[in-house]
């Protein structure tokens, strides 16, 4: 008999976080009011906020990212204003054209390692001058990226200046904030972040949550009457309890950065002994995402006992791969993914 | 020391039923794939089915009700195309414009008790005769209505008919559809309905779940490529075995009904003790939601322990008053309110 | 040989003012910029201005009413906004749901000849308190109604000063303003509906234009980038001197005033004559739509000689009939009608 | 006293030709139906149909070029179904993302003389896979493009044939169609270009008419109800007899060829002129628009008495330009610039 294969897909194959589960029972009879007035959406939203160190900023639960970005975007938007984001942005390519669903255009900027500059956002601006052409207004970011990679310091400051002089929002995507947050690279805390940037979600189906999405508000004087915009987007969750407990959890004792630490010292143990078989990557091995590349006779070898994506031709015997690690994932499945590449080039030399 | 008051403002107020919480448990670190094609959301789309009798009906489930309402009618229309519902529909009131931002005009008709008749149909399809104005094409119903009543088979039917002859597309929001279908006063199976209408949806979240309703399409032809739309407004989760999971348990051993028939039973026992002392009711008491009518100054008595909505005024003494009961409430909690009540009438009398 | 039957069906039946054809031809080859910025459209705007007593305003000049109205809507409002109406307004009926495609729900309110009153926004208003309905925040009032009346000074005050108490936005769907304006019953001014009003559109194309509206911003705050608005919709003319010669024609010499009274006393002259001989009129005749009741059979006789629209029925044996009247009207054809009825009441009695 | 500066801005600078005005004063009072049921209407169709070689095609007339373009993709779309084009194409620039306000992403791809291959749009498709992703479903196309250059029957039966194989629509922006037709290049027939695309529009407004542009739906199938969307868009014309009248002599004796010949012709004389002198051009000069490289200098001594676009920077010392001619340019006014141009280059040299 085969086993099942260990799936490095994505980062939310399994369910949630045992401490997440538990959250949810605690008080489960115990009435409460819905749509986010309920005890636990509020404590997390203060618990949230000390964590951002925002003590101004407005707090939503919502289920997923897509919902997330798309009301933030047409909260933000005249009909006429537009977004600035990498082509490489999850808006792009992957949410079906929901934001353009909702009236307005994205510019898509070609990326560096899945990221763009505040010099690519000044000359796109300067470009749109009247109105023949939308006006580009928000600056949409993920991070960490849909590439594995994360914005420094330097760039996300040198990003917000450019934006707080042209007078465009800045909104983060952090559907992968945690892995971002806890990258051995990174030199940005949440605190600096909140600071940065106009709005952020900090996502919780990818780090160890059953679902849901932290939408913050750092300057909530954008946003009036945001929660009309959620309830007509049908992001007001009824039972919004479901979503407090979850990120009350999250947000107690560290848990979310310790769950995104975990994913990334897994991802880090498969990068370096990927690395040591003298693989390269695409892009360089950061967060939760690494994108190796191999051998195509090797990536069929290894889709015999593992499931994962094969993310873009490199070149004509060789393809880059995508693997996702989680919260979920333990030591020995890296093992074993190491060890079975490891007799592959031993079987190839 | 006050105690807490006893809700009965609505049907989500405590969290789920312990055998969800139980199946969110169940294989919580088994991987699962993502966006629907997980384990739990197949078999729950199976069942749904076998209940429904639909054996060609796709089953989606989302997380909350304006987000069903919201996906299947932007699916079915063309941009010029309408809907007709109850002006007391749910969509028209309380979802704050959301079918009108996926760009559609609501008819909104006189209710007769929540409900709406094949003649007001007819009639208002007859004065829609060319491209000045929209074109009516999809009827949406309640059931239970937002006033606690029902369709019956033969008033159900009569829609439907009317609906095929004149080309209409018929959808059902079924947030409480567990409640319409164990009332007393009901002649209507979910399979009943099923051949009935084009979509329906099931509610969990007024129903025993943490969250999330089962979009079942009974005419799947008519919805083409429906994971894009759902896709495209945010609805589709990445985590869904978070929501398979919940309805495989909602109809394994019909737990549904069970415990739907029970938030029924308990808001008949409320209104057979109301009924008791004299008072009348706005609506026909049949289903978990029901309107008895109050002299204010008792109003005011019974809020002091009591939470629950006033729902409209009835005369310059009295209002109307809503109370809602769920799969959580307990014999203790109605006998509290009619005992506390008849204190009050003893005291006016 | 049967001549051709005269037209009451509408006010756009005959071509252009010959004041505007001429317009259209003079300096037809001088070159002039596009998009609003030639000089006619300059004059003409200016010319509006002075009529409006408004210095400050904005003119833009479109090429239809639908186009004036979603325009305007849309440049108002927020997503989760919504506008009130007349059940009779032209946006709610006549347009195909050009609103709502732009994302807005309309509250149709029951009219009173056509109108409503400031009594039943401040009550609308009320009942809308929460996120989870919408927010009523513009007033859309026509002016002549669709049903020939007009609101009277006190009338129209009464209801800039609720919208001014209740924050509303207020606009005026000026497609027969002239009508209105030189009504003998009329105690308005352009001016004093400029200055109770945010906006409003002057109707040409039923006013003796080849086609346009002239849209005028009394408070262009309110309007910030409004071109960006019109070239999104469609509805920035490239040959903007087109628009723009016919209106500096019809605001000079008076002759947009002088082509409404004329039209506005045919009316009146075929009113007389219908009266003399008995007939009634389901709303009062004040502008150059008027509304008689005729039996069936009359109605009949007078459709082979005469085109109208058959508005409604009255009761089994007679049906409200619409007569239009237009700049080109000629008192022959309003005699003719009369004539003709009278033969037939002759021949009835 | 300095003269006007005679003007190569544009095609839409001066106003209609003679045949048009006097169109539009033919029979000016004769009364005819509104919203295209018209007579001119209906016979400036059946010249068009004729002129097509499409005898069931569907011809509507609307005011603009935006106004086509919006409501012909809005038409065809499914709220998650997207547009391709060239980044270049007028829909991506230069409308204020009119198509994206009615939900809709447009792809922009990189362009080669401002056209697309049929490769290009495979390539597009087959990357398009499943619900996270649009579905590509409408090819737009530029004829002439917006860089003067055309397609050849070649290319366009490329793309035909790739579009009806990938089941995409095709649409053909013919804003300047006249000038694509008739240039000395063309290979294509406006019969051609009906047999193989599903839509097209004839530029009316930058061909000699006040305004106006004719919609051709080849494939009216693929439009049920194109009307409704009309009116919804503010599309439809009340006093239709203006665009019809237009039409009418557009496509009467050859009008409409004979206009954009002189136009084209204009532009070669110019071309020659300017390539006589030892320029370069951006773009081949094949149409109306035409995009010589000038020295900065150079362009700044013909900004005196000529009145033109600076395109695009070409080098640090020189700019492309863009000079327009239009059925209304006369000889002299090329020889002028030309004759200024020579003068400015003996300056130089």
């Amino acid at each position: 008999m085969t086993p099942a294969a260990i799936s490095f897909r994505n980062d939310y194959s399994e369910g949630a976080h045992p401490a997440i589960l538990e959250a949810l029972s605690r008080d489960n009879t115990r009435q409460e009011p819905g749509y986010g007035d309920d005890g636990p959406s509020q404590r997390a939203a203060e618990l949230i906020r000390l964590s951002c160190q925002t003590p101004h900023a407005e707090v939503h639960l919502v289920s997923g990212g897509t919902q997330a970005n798309l009301v933030v975007c047409a909260a933000l938007l005249k009909p006429f204003e537009s977004i600035i984001a990498a082509e490489t942005g999850h808006i792009c390519v992957h949410e079906t054209g929901a934001i353009e669903a909702t009236g307005h255009k994205i510019h898509q900027l070609p990326h560096h390692n899945g990221k763009i500059s505040s010099d690519q956002i000044r000359e796109l601006v300067q470009k749109h001058v009247d109105e023949h052409m939308v006006r580009p207004r928000l600056v949409y970011l993920s991070q960490s990226t849909e590439l594995g990679t994360i914005y420094s310091r330097e760039e996300l400051t040198s990003i917000s200046q450019a934006c707080r002089e042209l007078q465009l929002y800045l909104f983060m995507d952090g559907a992968r904030i945690g892995s971002a947050l806890t990258s051995e690279a990174s030199d940005l805390s949440l605190a600096d972040i909140a600071q940065l940037v106009d709005a952020l979600y900090i996502g919780g189906t990818k780090n160890g949550a059953l679902f849901g999405e932290a939408i913050v508000l750092c300057s909530p004087h954008a946003f009036p009457l945001f929660r009309h915009h959620l309830k007509q987007r049908g992001a007001l969750l009824a039972k919004s309890r479901t979503l407090g407990a979850q990120f009350e959890a999250l947000f107690t004792d560290g848990l979310f950065m310790t769950l995104a630490r975990h994913a990334n010292r897994m991802a880090m143990s498969l990068a370096a002994g990927i690395q040591e078989l003298g693989f390269q990557f695409a892009y360089e091995p950061l967060t939760n995402q690494i994108f190796p590349i191999f051998p195509k006779h090797v990536i069929t070898e290894l889709s015999k006992s593992f499931s994962f994506y094969v993310w873009s031709p490199h070149d004509s015997d060789s393809d880059v791969v995508r693997l996702v690690t989680s919260w979920a994932t333990i030591e020995p499945s890296a093992e074993a993914f190491v060890t079975r590449l490891r007799s592959l080039v031993g079987a190839r030399s």
